[in-house]
């Protein structure tokens, strides 16, 4: 379980720093890359699952319960090579996750912390840290990250099948396709902590001119990617 | 049968659902990638390629009339391993890459709903379902899809030859190239049921503010493919 | 040698059409991909050569005189399996290789025929066919020339020494990253026949609205190419 | 120690030839890729990565002295098969470096001869040879160089670990995903002679129109890149 909690924190703080970090240098003030686009963004988050799953090999990789729930939907007796699945070590993952999450966030702040400093925008600083959907309605905003989600969880399943050796690049380029076709309406949450974990950094962090961390929506972002999640395990065993 | 139903339509669903939706991303009202501009469209294409070829890996994934009629025309004598090229199977993949086509593109829809409401150009939403050219102009417009559809086939069918462990990752890229460089004229439909299926569920969706489905448009990109692979499927037995 | 003949064309047919492709759809009025900015054209270029090699495989795919010379100035004894290194088969090479770029030429320009047409601008649609500096130097633009074909043929020569399953994707993404480098000062040719077989077809298509083909320029990306190429042949024999 | 000079010296050389080709053609007047953006220069340093390695491979493709000293610190035992890790071989790698990225400034000054001599902006200038921050801040400048250096080198040593055959293409893509996500506030060194060798060369150019080369930044992106890499070499002792 020591195994758990030191390779799922790794790699989920790699992948929220790097992640938080894409959509720091797009959106805040003074950055080298601000306005560099959504393709940087698309590349960013994909690249950044890249750096997740080296360090975290050794559990799997998982960095998302959504991938963890389906995992478990998917009746796998593993979730890698001796770690049993298991009500524990479910429970092990998912809080790794979001504690790797939170860390992640902390040091992507520090790593941008004066163009923070520096940006008026407050909802620009939040959606550095927490998805927001383009047009507000819970319902769809939902089953888009039901859909994203189940996509991501469903080809994860899938990787094993085919001969290749492209290992973690399989699921970051799967995260820069789900990104530009999908990240659309709700910025592709696609992982509860993701959302989550930055967003009570957000919170908590005593940030100048910050904003509200818009709790309303946050309930989006953390049951789409479960439910989709779960529902790609489910449809997994009829493949 | 059954086997290439299933997988057939799984992922050729999986393609059209990421590659409407980065169409959908980059030309409706109020997404994210609003605007992302044309390489994002042919890295999201690509890896829609990539998203589906790893959910069909059982029968070869198609998800393409041109590639099946293109190994036909080949004289290959599997279209995957277990899978013996006959009327029936032939017949099979075509109906299934139409049936997975159609529900992909109902689910971009879904995963787009609120932003297809509020997207006023209708030319835009049908330009997210279907393919529509720069020019007008029936003749070159075939000429173009054959050119580019010939290229893709061609290059699939020498995949085989050549040491490497790219797996899904060598047709995505192939597409990604094609959509670059002879996307211009025509949009790349370069596949028969990837314009087919999404243009039909555009005139049958009851959707806001619909404007025409170009049904005059239609055939270009259902038989430019079709030439453009069996042309290919002719000249690989050159080599 | 009739191998040499049929794969050395096809392969550098393919990379024309896609490389010429790349840069019509950036710059003709009207096509999808117009104003598609610097980094699609390193993709398409990229992803040109990638589509080039798959078919250009059994004779090692050299596609471009730099590299043949390159290898020859290496002191290679085959040009790849069962092809030894001598006069004629390094002729053959160079042949078809020119000849292979013009049928590219001409393929890519039946494919955006429409867009020829309806394009005013003369140096664009030259631009399309052969390489232009931004800056006109014959001896700086030789230089960047030379520097640029060095890179591309050191490191191609190089490729057998790390373990690794890329196949054709190194060299794609080698010429991705020369593209982005060092394309600046002259839009790099690296390569012969890309700059010379398109640009004989330029002065012999009979075009619509059509400038001049710019034959002062033309001895800088024929010979610099060449010089570069063998340079990194025979600085390989260093290392 | 040979070896360690020739393939480091010509290693590192291609890394800055590329690296800092991409930013003048994105900074400097005239030339094909003028404005390009973020992410033209996030692809083509990581590119610039993958050229190096392969160029290097038989000293383990450091090109960094971070890279080298990460490994001390993590008690590695050879640099790369058959050079132990001692004092005298450390010292080679970082002169080695050094003197590689010196080259390859100078190269890159002579394929943009042209486009220094017409660009009037001396900061433009400056920016294509050495990193500056957006916001000047020494402490937190380096704060950013330490974080993103210790994601680089810890990822690295991970890179054993993980089933694939991704060879060169690994590092070249955690390089394009650390300059988006990470570049921002400083323009990403991660490498002390990336920053100090072409600050030298800069110095000592007889360049037109030449501003100031710095010197009071110059220990950020030296020191900064030098102390993440041993904390993430100390890091890694802990997986």
């Amino acid at each position: 379980m020591g195994t758990i909690f030191l390779y799922e924190i790794a790699g989920t703080a790699a992948l929220l720093l790097l992640g938080i970090g894409v959509v720091a240098n797009h959106l805040l003030a003074k950055t080298g890359g601000h306005g560099g686009g959504p393709l940087m963004i698309h590349w960013g988050w994909g690249l950044a699952v890249f750096a997740g799953v080296w360090i975290a090999y050794k559990t799997g990789a998982h960095l998302n319960p959504a991938v963890t729930l389906g995992l478990w939907a998917s009746g796998a007796e593993e979730y890698a090579p001796g770690i049993p699945v298991n009500v524990a070590n479910t429970l092990a993952y998912l809080v790794a996750q979001l504690i790797g999450a939170m860390i992640g966030a902390v040091l992507a702040y520090l790593a941008y912390k004066k163009h923070y400093d520096e940006t008026e925008d407050v909802a620009a600083k939040l959606g550095t840290f927490s998805t927001a959907p383009g047009i507000r309605s819970y319902g769809w905003n939902f089953v888009t990250e039901v859909i994203a989600t189940f996509v991501l969880v469903f080809v994860i399943i899938n990787f094993g099948h085919t001969p290749n050796e492209l290992g973690p690049l399989a699921v970051a380029l799967l995260v820069v396709g789900i990104g530009a076709s999908l990240g659309g309406p709700t910025g592709y949450a696609i992982n509860s902590v993701r959302d989550l974990g930055p967003r009570i950094v957000h919170q908590l962090l005593p940030m100048k001119n910050k904003g509200d961390s818009d709790w309303g929506y946050a309930w989006v972002p953390v049951l789409g990617p479960i439910v989709g999640g779960i529902l790609a395990g489910l449809a997994s065993t009829l493949f």
